[in-house]
């Protein structure tokens, strides 16, 4: 059973990362220079490990972010903060996917095998950590303290997140509530701080500022519900990753957590012994898809994904109209219409 | 065998850290108080981990250092930047710890059971980068950006050296000269900051910041090789881990390049065995141990020890006689005749 068969309401708008990906091309090829300038070491293993995943690439959603904010923001010529502030922003993120990875023991990221199974989870550790300090010392040459305040504490917060997923998450009575503080803090968080930088970069009024991480902090949501639907329905060339992962980590995500309450009655031995007890199999997954989709409970998701899009969109409109802010709009709609 | 038998110059004075303690005793009050504030978070493990190791406390000696180094620069009354960047050296040392007892499979840390044997190693990676994170934040409120600057690249540099150490340090062909490099990137680097920032954070002039920032180097460089003599001699008691623990990991230390040096010829069997080969046994530790007092490794390396103890002395000379730089003078000697 595939997404295509997931209805989907006919009226949502189709997004797109390209048009936004087109106007940030010479702007991110500076940021694409001092990513891999500043990867470097004499340490030879550092660079090796950070370009299997830098290299790798991914969409650079997050400094694309901090780019566009600064662009949509009003500012045009050179923008020397946002560039650094924006490779900054990718290390933070890589360094998360790194210590992320020995985590959850995850095989595959980016598409391609864990860094960790390759050079070991030491270190993965280690070089996240240098990543990660290799942020600040970005941040520090921008002068610009605020937004190091707004990087430093998204850097927490994501923390904080995945100690909370991490001790709450295998917990079938996980409520939704706590569901979306996990991944308004792991994920969501550094969407917002990434828009926020790239505004405060260039000295945006504080309506902008705010606006700009509003709309960061929905369009992470909105991601990161997408990307939990898509773990019960998408193929691992468009993940990144293995589909099935959340669950054969144990890990409760939205569309289970739904598909658990639309069951409940019928399916509750299934659920408690493949979550609470954690004794999973590949046919427990594929029966866990049936119930999940069969439920309704990724197109629900998917819904909910949807409010958020449409809440980011609506942030922008505190801003002038311009190429920057409707490409904005149309990565809103794009990180959801992915998936469906 | 006891370090009490390894002959150690009768001149060498005999150092203390008391007084530094007592005259710090009300600045680190308050360092101890915003330490204590700012681990808490709504996610109960991380406080209950941070906990397990910062009240647990060890010395405190980085934090002591960036305390000390803004009194003995001349600042008098409230020093409220040092204190806040002392805090923040002392979470990014927290930090380095509980990611260095992943990377070592250490099992056991100031005295007590390393945390990720109790609460699992994905928490002690995860609440390792909330403290770091935490730092930042920290350093953010000073308003200094200089401190920043240097804390963020100490940071780097601690990090590429213990990938640099794990890449390396199990090699018996490991040379003197990146031993050293090792050393000073993963232990002195951070004394170094702690007292530069300490000074920096009380507006000092060059020269000051400068000799400070050299006293911070020598100190630790010192407290380090007198570690690494002490893991061939000590008691667990004094050590805060298992004596031995260097040897059972393979790393290589001065203690035993110079022992494999000093017994060429005789020895190569068994250090190639034990080191390169990576088979040891308790037996083996005992051996290695006679093999490394017996040929004055230890002596050698305490007498190394010594000669950057008497570097940081020297450092000193830059600033005006006081209660504080003659407490500084006395930790020097401190950092090696708490061994012998």
């Amino acid at each position: 059973m595939s997404l295509d068969a997931v209805p989907v309401a006919e009226t949502r708008r189709k997004g797109d990362v390209e048009p936004l990906v087109r106007l940030a091309g010479p702007d991110m090829a500076a940021v694409d220079a001092l990513i891999v300038e500043r990867m470097q070491s004499q340490v030879p293993v550092i660079p090796m490990l950070a370009d299997h995943l830098v290299a790798a690439g991914g969409k650079r959603l997050r400094p694309l972010l901090t780019i566009a904010a600064a662009r949509a923001a009003g500012a045009s010529g050179p923008i020397e903060a946002p560039v650094r502030l924006a490779a900054a922003v990718e290390f933070i993120h890589t360094a998360t996917l790194l210590h992320d990875d020995v985590v959850d023991s995850s095989d595959l990221r980016r598409g391609k095998v864990a860094a960790h199974l390759i050079w070991g989870a030491p270190s993965s550790v280690l070089v996240g950590d240098y990543l990660f300090a290799r942020a600040f010392e970005l941040m520090v040459e921008t002068g610009r303290m605020r937004a190091l305040g707004i990087l430093a504490t998204a850097s927490s917060v994501i923390s904080e997140g995945e100690v909370l997923q991490l001790t709450r998450a295998h917990d079938l009575n996980l409520d939704q509530a706590t569901y979306l503080r996990i991944i308004s803090a792991k994920t969501a968080e550094l969407f917002a701080a990434a828009a926020e930088a790239g505004a405060v970069g260039v000295d945006a009024d504080d309506a902008t500022v705010a606006a700009l991480r509003a709309y960061g902090l929905n369009l992470g949501l909105a991601f990161q519900l997408a990307d939990d639907a898509l773990d019960y329905g998408g193929q691992s060339e468009v993940l990144g990753k293995n589909a099935g992962d959340d669950f054969r980590e144990g890990k409760v995500t939205l569309p289970l957590l739904l598909a658990a309450a639309r069951t409940r009655g019928r399916e509750d031995a299934f659920w408690d012994r493949t979550i609470n007890k954690g004794e999973r199999t590949e046919d427990d997954f594929r029966r866990a898809r049936e119930l999940i989709v069969g439920s309704g409970s990724v197109a629900a998701t998917l819904d909910l994904a949807w409010d958020y899009a449409d809440l980011a969109r609506d942030a922008l409109s505190a801003l002038p109209a311009s190429d920057w802010r409707a490409a904005l709009e149309r990565l809103a709609d794009f990180a959801v219409s992915r998936v469906a």
